[in-house]
């Protein structure tokens, strides 16, 4: 015979586990109170319902301290979170009375106090409230909407997430596995094929300036830590494996592109006005690449892809750190 | 004064693309209709409504074909999709009669036919349907759920997307801007650091074996291709920069781990015994970097990433293909 789970018996921690593996975006809703305060919280439990007539849903807790408000309120409005506006998502999540300072606000319908920057907003007027165990289903008809293109804020098992594109033409693992090879779903063989087919154009205008990779790092790296001697310099481009000897750096001084100073006994080195001319017109060419790329990629995409580098490079071990002021290694 | 926004004035495609800014995850809702046949749809209208009791809703068009059947049905069931599973969102987003064919099932509550595979499912009893303009709102109680952990199928802007880490600790930008340089949000560092961190422990072992990168790269070759000649390695590995001539690949023959036989004119190397058991010795690092990473990295994040490396070689321009036979340039 069947029961119904009873909810002493059920497991709330799995099951808001298993609510969690939905996806959702993140938006707030805003309304405004009987006193002219503008109220707001977080939800992710918005949804479309209908088209014609245009119609939203979302739900709130019973026992929210904004319910009386909204169960009065004949208009609110839901604004759908760009990936940019996190802090927005968790300054509204929380219970407090100044969730709307410093935040910027426009006017719609009926006085309703409407966030910026978002990707999606709906104004609606209230049209059903519904019955939903400890919660009530807010419906509204939507009365006037506005969207933008940006990067969406979505909340997964948990926690923020971004997306990223799902290409259907290509599955990942899609060229035949090989016993006694790798295959193009290696990891390693697709960072190092995205280096370098992003490389080739640079490297291009680089054996332009006659230079080889090594001293194009050389420069790249003074470019940021103005004056280094041949051991930091090692030091900072380890990684690559392209190292300049003294001599080499030496070559580049009497090609002009570099000055050198002793200081306790070490021959410091660093940029000329033409070194320094060089450097920047190859930063450009980099620019440019990575412009005219992310350009075809989309911000989105382009949001992910750098988040999950970062995130990879902070896993995959030590690397120096060009930006810190001693180069010490970073762990992220 | 204000007035409903008519839906022949409402403009529905904008309507729709502004829901579509609104992430979701994707589900399949399951019933049997009254003679026996398993009922199934796509749906991306699924949310949670209540913990106590346990509520979750979805919507139906009421011109939906499944429409009697599911407003008769007292148990559906709700499917929340992995990213595996997209080719199953599509199997049942289609009106047809074989939606279920060739689709393993389970039998669950009251005889609800079940997906399998999934990241989560939750078998439902109808406990209201609600009015909801074009639509009918389903409402029901959770009787039994389960779930695993899959990387979840989301749909945004009318495609399906793949979730990413979003790691709030970590702003892409978070390095100062450096007028006269690049930053550590710059692309192309960002895929050099982790080319490069990467490949560290690996190259490591490239050196312990006496090889330089280009020879490991012509060895790696060889065990895609077989039987290469100079030039045809040369082309292969363009992008790296990293060639060996002629000489270069006789000084591997020298050393036992490359054999070379002349056809038309042209020598053509391939792998010794031992030549292979050096590769798939370096060949087994790689893949053991790769799982150490992804472990702490996690299936997800992998997936997003591996997909938009894919992509991003695709706009990057052609490269060579190590797997087509001619080794033709591929432009993804």
């Amino acid at each position: 015979m069947e029961t119904l789970v009873s909810a002493p018996a059920f497991d709330r921690r799995a099951f808001r586990s298993a609510l969690g593996s939905f996806a959702t975006g993140v938006t707030v809703i805003t309304t405004r109170a009987a006193d002219g305060s503008p109220i707001g919280l977080t939800a992710n439990s918005f949804n479309s319902v209908s088209l014609d007539p245009p119609l939203v849903l979302w739900g709130l807790a019973k026992n929210a301290r904004s319910m009386p408000v909204f169960a009065e309120a004949e208009h609110w409005a839901v604004h759908v979170l760009s990936a940019e506006q996190e802090a927005l998502s968790n300054a509204f999540a929380k219970s407090g009375e100044d969730k709307f300072s410093g935040v910027e606000l426009e006017t719609g319908h009926a006085d309703l106090p409407l966030l910026t920057g978002c990707a999606a907003r709906f104004q609606c007027k209230t049209r059903f409230c519904y019955e939903g165990g400890d919660h009530i289903i807010f419906v509204g008809e939507v009365i006037e909407f506005d969207r933008r293109d940006a990067t969406p804020l979505v909340f997964h098992a948990g926690r923020y997430a971004l997306a990223a594109s799902k290409d259907a033409g290509r599955a990942p693992g899609g060229s035949a596995r090989l016993a006694g090879s790798f295959d193009d779903d290696h990891l390693g063989y697709l960072l190092g094929r995205a280096h370098f087919q992003f490389y080739a154009p640079i490297r291009a205008a680089v054996r332009e300036q006659g230079l080889d990779d090594a001293e194009y790092f050389a420069l790249l790296t003074l470019t940021i830590r103005g004056r280094a001697g041949a051991a930091e310099l090692a030091r900072l481009n380890a990684l690559t494996d392209c190292l300049l000897s003294e001599a080499r750096l030496d070559s580049l001084v009497l090609r002009g592109l570099l000055t050198v100073d002793e200081e306790d006994g070490e021959r410091r080195y660093a940029l000329t006005a033409r070194g320094s001319d060089v450097a920047l017109r190859l930063i450009a060419v980099a620019k440019a690449r990575e412009a005219d790329l992310l350009q075809s990629f989309g911000d989105t995409d382009a949001l992910a892809l750098k988040t999950l580098l970062h995130r990879l490079s902070g896993l995959a071990g030590p690397h120096p750190d060009l930006w810190q002021p001693d180069g010490s290694l970073t762990a992220c």
